[in-house]
C-alpha cells in the first residue's frame, strides 16, 4: 500500500524503545512506546520544510490523527507540528 | 441523483470491510464500518489537491457533515480534511 | 414580500417529504420535515457560487439563521454553508 | 437627537407588531416584539451594503447591542449583521 | 496630568445623569451612571474616525478597561468599540 | 544585568504608592501596589509605538507576564498592552 | 544527538539555581529549577530574532512543549515565546 499524502502533511510512526536492563539484555514484553520520537514514513507533496523519508523526528504527544491501515498504526501531522529533526549521523 | 459540490468540497463514502476469518470465509451480517477510509464519490470544481473520483483516502474520523440522500449515507468533507490518498496499484 | 438578500447570504426553505407507503399512498399528518434538503428562494448579490433561485440544495442542520417571515420559516445561510446543489436533470 | 454612526454599524429598531384577531381588531395591550424585524433609523458611513433609512430589514435575534437613548431604545448591529432588506412596495 | 494615548485608543468618562423629579427637581444622592454614554477626554493618534475631544459617544457596557487614575476613573477603549457620536447641535 | 527585549516587547515595573494620611505622614509597612501604573525599563527593537525608557505608563492588570530576575519582578507586555503614556511634565 | 530544529523554533534547557546560603555554601540536594530563565540549546533556521546559541534567555513557564531525549529534558518553543534575552556581559 502506498500513501499519497495530501498538502503538507507528514505520516510519521512513533519509535519503540525496548528497554534493557543495565547490562544490555532486552527484557521482552516491555517495550515502551516512546510518542515524542518518531520515524517518518511519508511526506506530502507541499512540505517545504527539512523532512526526508527515513528521517528520526520529536513531535509533541499531542499532535496529528491516528490512523490504522492495515495491521499498522501511524499518526498524520503537518509539517508544522514536528519540532526537529535528530541528525544522529552529524552528531 | 448528481451531487453538484460547491467550492473546495468534497463527497466520501466510508469503506465497510467484511469480516473474514482467516481461512477467508465472509462472516455475514458483521459488517464493520471502516470509518478512517473512505472511497471519493463527489468532488468540487475548486479542489486544487490530487484528488480523483474513485479514490480511497484516509479521513479523521471526526471530519465533515455526515448527509443521508434517499437511502445512501454521505460525508462532506473539505480537501483539507483528506489527509491521504491510498494507490493500491502503484503499492 | 420580495426578499433583498445583503452580501453572500441564500435564503433556503427546507424540504417536507410527504412519507408514502410503499404502494405510493401519501400518509397525511405525518409530513416529516428533512432539514437537510432544501431550495433556495432567494440569493445575495454577492453569490458567486453555482447556486440559483429554485436550486435543491444540500445543507448542515446547523447552518444558519431561522426567520419566520409571515407565515412562512426560512432558513437563511452563506453560501459557503451549502455543501452541494442536487441536479435532478441530469441525474 | 442625532447619531452619527461610526464605522460599518446601522442603528434600528425592533418592530412591533400589534396582534389583531382574525376579524381585525386590534387588541390593545398585547403588542409583541417581532425581534426579527427591524427598521433602519442611522446608517455609519462606511456601510457599502444595500441599507437605506427607513429599510425594513431582518436581523437574528443574537446580533448586536441594545442601547437606551432617553426613553427609546435601539439596537446597534454591523452591515453584516442584517440579513436581508424586506421590499414591500416590488413584492 | 495629560495622557497621550497609543494606537487607536480613545479615554471616556461615563456620563452622571442626576434623577430628576417629573416637576425638574434634582433628587441628591441619587446619582445614577449611566454606562452607555460617555464622554471623551483623551484620543490616540491613530484614532481615524469621527471622535473628537469632548464628544459625546455611545458604548456597549462591555467594552474597555477601566483604569483609576488620581481620584478620576476613566475607561480606555479602541475606536471600534464607539458606536456612535450623539450630535445634540445638529440633532 | 541588561535586558535585550525582542520583538514589540515592553518590560515595566509597577508603580508602588506609598500610603500618606492627608497631612503628608507615610505609614510605613502599607506600601500598596498600584498594578495600574508602571515605568519603562527596557523596551524591544520593534516597538514603533510613542514608548521610551523611564515613561510613566498605563497597563491593564490583566495583561503580561510576570517575570522575577534576581530581586526584581518585571512585567513583559506588547506595546499594544499600553494603554497610554502619562506626561507629567507637560501637565 | 545533534538536533536540527525547524522553522521558528528553539529549544532551550532551564537553568538550574544552586541554593546557597548567604555565606555561599552550596546545599546539595536543594537544588531548585528556575523555569523562567534558560540556555539556548538549538535554533531554528528560521529564527529571525537576535537569539543564538548560549544565550540566556527569559522565557513565560507556560510556552512551549516538554521533550525527553535521552536523560536531558528540553523545552521546544517559537521564537516569539521568548521575552529577552539577558546579557551578562554588557550589563
Amino acid at each position: 500500500m502506498n500513501l499519497i499524502l495530501l498538502g503538507d502533511r507528514v505520516a510519521i510512526k512513533p519509535l519503540v524503545n525496548e528497554e534493557k536492563t543495565k547490562s544490555g539484555i532486552v527484557l521482552s514484553g516491555q517495550k515502551k512506546e516512546n510518542s515524542q520520537q518518531a520515524v517518518v514514513v511519508a511526506v506530502g507533496q507541499e512540505v517545504t520544510m527539512q523532512i526526508k523519508l527515513g528521517d528520526k523526528v520529536v513531535c509533541s504527544n499531542y499532535a496529528g490523527t491516528k490512523i490504522k491501515l492495515g495491521e499498522e498504526e501511524y499518526i498524520f501531522v503537518t509539517q508544522n507540528d514536528i519540532l526537529a529533526v535528530i541528525d544522529e549521523v552529524r552528531s
